[in-house]
């Protein structure tokens, strides 16, 4: 194998000058740079890169910090970001994160000591101290934080307005909103979303807050149509609850869409799958993945960032649980 | 920082003892161990992992390619694979590779250059020389391969055979099988299952190859039940083409599970989630990925593996889209 020392002896220089010119950390003159530059093309010289890692204390590694790769929502986010990451010559490691602090410091710990080039994090915790001195770039996805940490989001809001509109066009009389964890700021955004929407309107509505759980969903879900039958419209704040609430209208006896129709938000694959397929907000999730690696990247490469803040659009995706819109 | 030489000064070694000590590469006295020892622990010097890299010639990660994280069935599996490998202190590299030889190629390439410990792989290309003469630890997942590589699989034959039984003990006389792709190996031993529960019965039944994905499977199916409406049960190769199954049944006409019943194979999430809830073989995913990781850590640190092929088992799992058994 080619080592340093065969280039520095080729061109004529000294070690420490081939270093400095491949590692780009120092003078060189450009006699030594071009001879540099002909040995290493002759002798096909590769840097190792976990030499390469040593010299300038950073890998080509990003870490992914999600809370669970099982939430239908985060595979097509992660295959974004490997994607990404991948035309630009980046490698992502995996992080199931549970929401545990403990465990998202341990990463961000371990991972710096393999100097890890940057995160990308979807957490609650973006406040505590090992992400606000861990001296690494980050990006935060789908989560609103401290202003020091780039951040890319759907327009939550803006959906939930989509979504809510959507029922009241098509005659719903009896709106329940089911809100998802109010520690999750995409949530809250979404809850806010629909109260601005439902109080331009005349229309009733009941909120109650739904894990975004396939099975709570349905549990909550079955109750609420049993104290109130007059029920004929659901917006739920997550497919997955979308789901359960599909799954509660059918144990309820209740036709969707025909006496009930409902919205879900998220736009994954499974609620096309569902009978009747669910009508939904959707987030441009690939889109979202895709845009905080560009961030992530320009900032371990020292390049300037337009924004600190990306909203990605959502949109309207018009399925079976819902009817016409009334005239 | 604490550098190697200064550990060495401490104990009153070369630094060549030293690094021969902690890299384990080398006769050491048991004096210079103890003084190395004594000198690491009171200068609290910890070495740096990529350093250690370069040394040992292995880092702590491990790649894992699969065809792509967004089927349905990844994800868990994923999980495990990141879950374990964490409790050995391994952290997970994501690389979806699509099936193209080409991308598994530059994976394993370029991962090799970063002292990869190992590879967990689900692909169809393990006879290619890549794999051959990758020189580092493989476990294979969820296909059958040459028999050096270790493997870890469903038990994909016997699964089919139940799921058969299944239809026939609940009096279906005309059985639809979705055959997965014939190129996937899981897909060929439950193709194989299929056929020696079916020729043990007296029952007319009908074969048709099918992709593992909905639209497809929906589009597919819908033809073939206006062809014979005589089926009346279908046995799906994937839980995701059972559900394009069962949405074809609903644009049909055709009752779920009164005139006709569906199972399908693979157990994941959604399955629960559709109306009614489907009836499948479900595979114990989170356990496939999990012995997969310690058995590619049992290779990687160079200890005894028990046997080459690992078989989980798989369970009947009844929803609603089959009905009671006929005494």
């Amino acid at each position: 194998m080619t080592t340093i020392k065969d280039v520095a002896k080729k061109a004529g220089v000294s070690v420490a000058t081939v270093s400095r010119f491949l590692n780009n950390s120092g003078y060189v003159s450009t006699e030594a740079a071009q001879a540099v530059t002909v040995a290493v093309e002759e002798l096909k010289y590769e840097l190792n890169p976990i030499a390469r890692s040593l010299n300038t204390k950073k890998s080509n590694l990003i870490g992914l910090i999600l809370p669970d790769i099982t939430n239908p929502f985060f595979p097509e986010l992660a295959r974004a970001v490997e994607d990404v990451a991948l035309t630009y010559g980046y490698t992502v490691v995996l992080c199931n994160s549970d929401e545990d602090p403990e465990k998202e410091k341990n990463y961000i710990e371990t991972l710096k000591k393999k100097y890890i080039a940057g995160f990308i994090v979807t957490s609650n915790q973006l406040d505590a101290p090992h992400y606000a001195n861990a001296n690494v770039p980050i990006v935060a996805l789908d989560r609103t934080i401290n202003e020091k940490i780039p951040t890319v989001s759907s327009n939550n809001k803006e959906g939930a307005i989509m979504g809510t509109n959507a029922l009241l066009e098509r005659g719903c009389k009896h709106i329940l909103f089911l809100r998802g964890p109010e520690k999750l700021n995409p949530a809250n955004d979404r809850y806010e979303g629909f109260m601005e929407a439902i109080q331009r309107s005349n229309v009733r509505y009941q909120v109650v807050t739904c894990p975004f759980h396939f099975a709570d969903s349905q549990k909550i879900v079955e109750c609420i149509l049993q104290e109130n039958p007059l029920i004929d419209g659901i917006f739920a704040s997550s497919d997955v609850s979308a789901a359960g609430a599909l799954k509660a209208a059918g144990t309820a006896g209740k036709h969707v869409p025909d006496e009930l129709q409902i919205v879900g938000f998220d736009g994954v694959a499974m609620g096309a799958m569902l009978s009747p397929g669910l009508t939904t907000v959707a987030q441009d999730v690939y889109k979202m993945g895709a845009v905080a690696t560009r961030v992530l990247i320009k900032r371990i490469e020292n390049k300037k960032i337009e924004q600190n803040f990306y909203e990605v659009p959502v949109k309207l995706v018009i399925r079976g649980t819902t009817r016409s819109v009334v005239e």
